[in-house]
């Protein structure tokens, strides 16, 4: 037996929700991961306890892999060259990484193919910030171009001053920073699709996703009452910026919707907290599916299994332990999926799935479940 | 973090299927395997090497158990002992499992419950063969009453002579006999059910397998033109031995269907090849039901997510290296599932699941895809 070896760098949920999938394909999950009591180390194959910056740590990961991926974005570029000296795809590739670490070279390039970007600048002084002020409104979003995370790094301004630091940091090696136009929108969606590196790409239904301070709340698959043409128009969206720049693996692009149009807000390649909704919902999961990319397999069918999934995240509450949720929730048809964290307020801990032909009692039904899970009370800060 | 660790004996495909689900759940599962290669030690969260019969390994795997369960039937009345001595449930029960150890006392106790046995008798001397022979038109099944295992222990006969090395063995110390009439059946079903310690049960659909050469080759669910009133008896059955018999975690119970009527054939207190296709095919597999069973939590959802669900086994056959199967099945929907054992001929290393709103569409698939996987040709063996 030669099973494929796919090593992943990062030791968060994402890296955890691989090993289930790639022990039924007969593929070994080797990680990098920080401790191990690390998410991904529970249930991955082999696990390398090291960080990415870590040239001895990353040797040992990349030892007779069949190729090497990524659960998050913050990979150093002596990686790519360490597995380039050893012929092994680094995938997806340093080029096709960027546009998911810098909002800058993104939105650039979002341009460059002509997709819909909200009205943005890069800011290298403050008369940018006043200008971009000026011609929209007095209002707009001030991000860094790198390092941005679950709310991180984003900051609505309303006056130049609000920006002061952020500039002073640049002048001292701070992150570069971009300044977008604040859009008014209805709701965000995000458009999935896997890319492999022969060039086959599947598409995911567009999903609704929910934000509550900045972190995903909730995901609902399909999206509710999205006009076909929407959905096409984003589903195009993402497999050309899939083609376009070459991503391999999993793609999410996150979409606001204002009306009847889209602009794009973010990018991210890897399997993505607005696709845990296909490990119930789909033919294939995302995490299957993002294995099945890296490893130029034929990719698996994206087709939902019910007429909806709803993905209601677990979000550190009142609970300290987790597996005591497990008695306490009824519902059969809850799907719950813990990812073995320690619990912080607040912190994505889990996530609940559930699947059914009714939206309302979907809905209902997976967020209880998710309350119960994470012991929503008074004092855990219930919403 | 306290996770609930639920103790495995057993390290083949049905403990490594659990590996997944228990990982969602943040059950950590501890494995005992005979060895560090054993199917189950991939994705396993500890794993012990050992056999049952090490009583050194046993106490490893029983330390801070929260539950210890099976993944066969040949386990130790030694195991019993030392988790009663440590206060750990051990389940199914040594009560319960000698139904699924002993064909003799679970067609004892089938007679008592008045459930469908076909026509039998035990066996300990000669005169017993030709006896039933003469009653059942010269032709019957002889059985060892333990140890039976994919056709092995069971042989047909049609004169007493047929019967004598196995009733030479029983005069010095070989397993107990049986016969059975030979039931002309026109299919086999299995009803599958899960039970908890306190007594709740939830039946999965009742489906078709087909056998070839003793061993399952495939399973379709639900049971096609199966009449409601025989599917009813089905799932009653199921559940009246579930519960009378203290069964906790998944029974299978392999039934004969003649006309109208059913018989039974076998008892399986674990899961069971025959519920493989709810692994893509259901809204709760029945390796996290296992595990919801074994640990006393609320049942899962046992209902189909598609019309059909067809399940293949993929049968040892020309190809050595399943991995290399990867790349060449095509079909996206074909759920494919590889047990990471040495590939020896006819031997069970790994199946696929189709789902599908057409049956013979959904067959034809699962089918091309196995064979694919096995690689399937003439030197190969194809049946």
């Amino acid at each position: 037996m030669t099973a494929p070896i796919v090593a992943v760098i990062g030791g968060g949920q994402l890296a955890r929700m691989m090993t289930g999938p790639a022990t039924e394909l007969g593929v070994t999950l080797r990680v990098l991961v920080e401790s191990q009591s690390a998410a991904a180390a529970a249930g991955a194959h082999e696990a390398v306890v090291g960080l990415p910056g870590d040239a001895d740590a990353v040797a040992r990961l990349l030892t007779g892999a069949t190729v090497v991926t990524w659960e998050h974005e913050h990979i150093p570029a002596a990686v790519f060259e360490a597995a380039g000296a050893r012929g092994i795809p680094a995938l997806p590739s340093a080029a096709a990484l960027a546009h998911a670490q810098d909002k800058i070279v993104m939105r650039t390039a979002m341009d460059r193919l002509g997709l819909p970007n909200p009205a943005w600048a890069p800011v290298t002084e403050r008369a940018d910030v006043e200008t971009f002020l000026a011609a929209h409104g007095g209002v707009a979003v001030l991000k860094t171009a790198r390092g941005g995370y679950d709310g991180k790094g984003v900051r609505v301004i309303t006056a130049a001053a609000d920006a002061d630091d952020w500039i002073a940091d640049l002048a001292t090696g701070g992150p570069r920073l971009l300044i977008e136009e604040k859009v008014a929108f209805e709701r965000e969606l995000s458009a999935q699709v896997a890319r492999t590196p022969s060039g086959e790409v599947v598409a995911y239904p567009v999903v609704e996703s929910t934000q509550r301070d900045g972190v995903c709340a909730e995901v609902i698959a399909p999206a509710p009452n999205l006009a076909p043409g929407l959905e096409a128009r984003a589903e195009a969206l993402a497999m050309t910026i899939a083609t376009e720049l070459d991503v391999v693996g999993m793609l999410a692009v996150e979409l606001f919707q204002v009306g009847e149009t889209i602009v794009i807000n973010e990018l991210a390649m890897r399997p993505h907290n607005s696709g845990h909704w296909s490990m119930d919902g789909a033919v294939t999961s995302q995490f299957e599916q993002h294995l099945r990319a890296v490893l130029d397999l034929p990719l698996g069918d994206p087709t939902p299994t019910a007429a909806w999934t709803v993905m209601v995240n677990v979000l550190g509450g009142s609970r300290a332990d987790l597996a005591s949720a497990l008695p306490e929730v009824p519902d059969g048809g809850a799907k719950i999926h813990l990812y073995g964290k320690n619990v912080l307020p607040g912190r994505k801990v889990g996530h609940v799935n559930v699947s059914g032909s009714d939206l309302p009692s979907v809905l209902t039904r997976a967020r209880e479940s998710a309350d119960i899970v994470r012991d929503v009370t008074p004092e855990g800060g219930h919403q």
